[in-house]
């Protein structure tokens, strides 16, 4: 009935492949996990140049699942569904689709060998139930497991192309990356591109009035801010026929962007501010020392979350309580008896002691009150110092996030901290840009 | 049209109230950010007794949301839709979805009123653009946003139930909590409880084996596995007049899985395994310091998630360094000569030297390969040793998490970590489980 409606393609306004991302799990809908499947993959598709529409999740009932496939058949060009591949039982991913589309399921040997063995790797005997995983649909592309034992599939039924992805992200994205993007990049032309700018310290209000003239004005390239936290992306996208085209397209409006936004933008087409303040600091051949109250070992961890941060990063110190302020990191007693643990002072001393400690060039410090509610002495939540010692002297930076909950304090605080970095790195001021 | 059609109630096996979370935002089909809200809404409407059929993402584009609320119409007896009601631009979801229910928008005074206070007390002028956050459905119920400016409503039309809450997922979340909810309970009976059963330590498969036939006989209660890397939760979920009923049902088959899965289960209605660990420490008094290598203040970081952590967490050392290891935590140059800085040697000296310098009861230590690829050494990723020290001596775990992503080696170390401190204190076995 959807395909007789005439304003079925009203939303189809740039000719691109339509996709629809269709998510099976219950486990979805009683919120045990978030869909990071979903958001992966919108990530790789938008790249792709395809148009992603829809993402939809249901759980693991053949009613609602069935309804969902034929309502995806008639509105998209590519339906990706994720989940319902693994040996659970739940599992009907496979035959609801199959069914919707005329397709039967049959045993695919190549499969079956595989499985067993990657089994027999691991030493172990293959479950039966593992075998459920080697039906396909008839003439599928199959599409290896390279990080776990259910295969995937892709195939074409009606002008629809359907492509299969197990659940676990780990398993769907490295499928999708090593064989589904193969598939995909057969079915269209020209090129749709990106460019991030990445901008910390400015408020999403702000942000929009000093770009929304500017926003609603244009139509390609066009411009979207996504928010989070304090931390904000501006993508620039651009259609055209060539990559190079796209390029063209992209680069005046980020030149305005950054006469617009001056030193708030810290990089374009950089994945975070601990990036950035990695790569600046193994550019120069500093190293990196942490002294930690509030963030509690936060800021290590983002730091050694990148791989390479052993080339700058030599250690931290997490100072949950006074003792080891003093012992550990040599901040004098009577700073702490005279301006308590959450003190400029304190984080000065903290910066100094970590930079002693761990012999490093640049160390930075965090002490505040991540909340809920105010410390002991009555500091308020989301007060942070934070510290920034070099071999000319320490800066500390103070900033009231609120009593926002423990996870935003603590990681806003962190973000301060890797800015005051990049900061000190680039030789610009190192208060907080946001005040 | 779906209304008419026969199939419209074939998935409405329970009789209560069906829920569609709508979420509204180009930034999800881009992959920006996971549909956290949906993962937090799900969870607090199951535990409502609502069923959460259906999450659906739509962008900034009239028609096509326009259509998906045309569809949530027909198919859910609640709406809630998330996004879309801040101050930005491509904001149109309170717009389309009152145009869908027949609702005019009107300027409420009192949101002027509550916004104009809300940026006095920040000091700030309110932006004009703030002011559109202030028309609201006609005859709708005001939910006030005690996290930001754009305030959420309520409303029924023709049997359907509306509730729109704005896409930050703490304003969303603390809407839900602090008045959506109120509205919500007054439309239904009866409830349905859930019990979560968290494992730590088997292979989704080899829980499937142990459960399967359990789970295809259930059918009041439920039993459904959510698998995260080595960390299982069980849901059992029983739906029945009262919740006293519930909890008789669900008791037994509680009771029934401890026997199959032993001590692998580390807690019921628990919310981590850092939990558990900390609230074991606190019961009995002790102390917590942690030495980490590999997993880079991760460790200290999940402990310091937790409210309260400083009752027991007194800090750690992160030694990303040989020389950190010598100098901080006096490991041996000659332990770290002989056996390397990824040994069981050096977890020993490790755990042992942090319980030393950071006069703790316990301490836990982890040193090994997070990846990708081997090390200087050749140790292989996913190598990692995990320590314990206790005054009556060092105990060292040995896993290969393999090659499977720095993330997932990093996360599945710290659990390890927090899983031998749950065992200490319970007298079990400190060796992995999963071996």
């Amino acid at each position: 009935m959807w395909n007789d409606d005439p304003k079925i393609d009203e939303g189809r306004e740039n000719g691109g492949l339509d996709v629809e991302i269709l998510s099976v799990g219950t486990e979805l809908l009683l919120g045990g996990t978030a869909n990071i499947d979903a958001m992966l993959l919108s990530r790789r598709l938008s790249e792709l140049g395809l148009n992603v529409r829809y993402h939809t999740v249901v759980g693991d009932n053949p009613v609602r699942l069935k309804r969902a496939v034929e309502l995806a058949r008639l509105r998209s060009d590519i339906l990706i569904t994720t989940g319902g591949l693994g040996p659970t039982c739940d599992d009907l991913t496979k035959q609801t689709v199959a069914a919707a589309f005329n397709k039967k399921l049959v045993l695919q040997q190549s499969v079956v060998d595989s499985i067993r063995e990657r089994f027999r790797q691991m030493g172990r005997e293959m479950p039966e139930n593992n075998l459920q995983q080697a039906m396909l649909p008839e003439n599928c592309t199959i599409l290896p497991n390279e990080c776990g034992t259910a295969p995937g599939c892709a195939f074409e039924s009606g002008g629809v192309h359907v492509i299969m992805l197990p659940g676990p992200p780990r398993e769907c994205t490295a499928m999708f990356d090593g064989s589904a993007v193969k598939y995909l990049s057969l079915l269209q032309q020209g090129v749709i591109l990106s460019s991030t700018v990445r901008i910390f310290g400015i408020t999403e209000s702000r942000l929009d009035e000093i770009l929304r003239e500017d926003m609603d004005s244009m139509e390609n390239p066009t411009m979207a801010p996504y928010i989070k936290e304090n931390d904000c992306e501006l993508r620039v996208t651009a259609k055209a026929e060539t990559r190079e085209r796209a390029e063209e397209m992209i680069g005046p409006v980020i030149e305005k962007l950054r006469l617009q936004l001056g030193d708030l933008i810290y990089g374009v087409d950089v994945s975070s501010l601990e990036q950035v303040a990695l790569d600046g600091l193994r550019e120069r051949g500093l190293t990196l020392g942490t002294a930690e109250s509030c963030t509690g070992g936060l800021i290590a961890k983002r730091m050694t979350d990148l791989p390479g941060s052993s080339d700058v990063f030599r250690g931290g110190v997490v100072s949950y309580c006074n003792e080891i302020k003093e012992s550990v990191l040599n901040v004098p007693e009577d700073v702490l008896a005279e301006y308590g643990a959450v003190s400029l002072q304190t984080a000065r001393e903290m910066a100094e002691g970590a930079r002693r400690v761990l012999h490093c060039d640049l160390a930075v410090s965090a002490t505040g009150v991540a909340g809920p509610g105010p410390d002991r002495e009555g500091n308020e939540a989301g007060l942070v110092y934070i510290g920034l010692a070099a071999e000319e002297g320490c800066f500390v930076r103070r900033v009231s996030l609120g009593d926002t909950g423990r996870e935003r304090v603590r990681n806003l605080a962190a973000s301060h901290a890797f800015d005051m970095v990049r900061r000190w790195l680039n030789g610009l001021p190192l208060e907080d840009p946001s005040r």
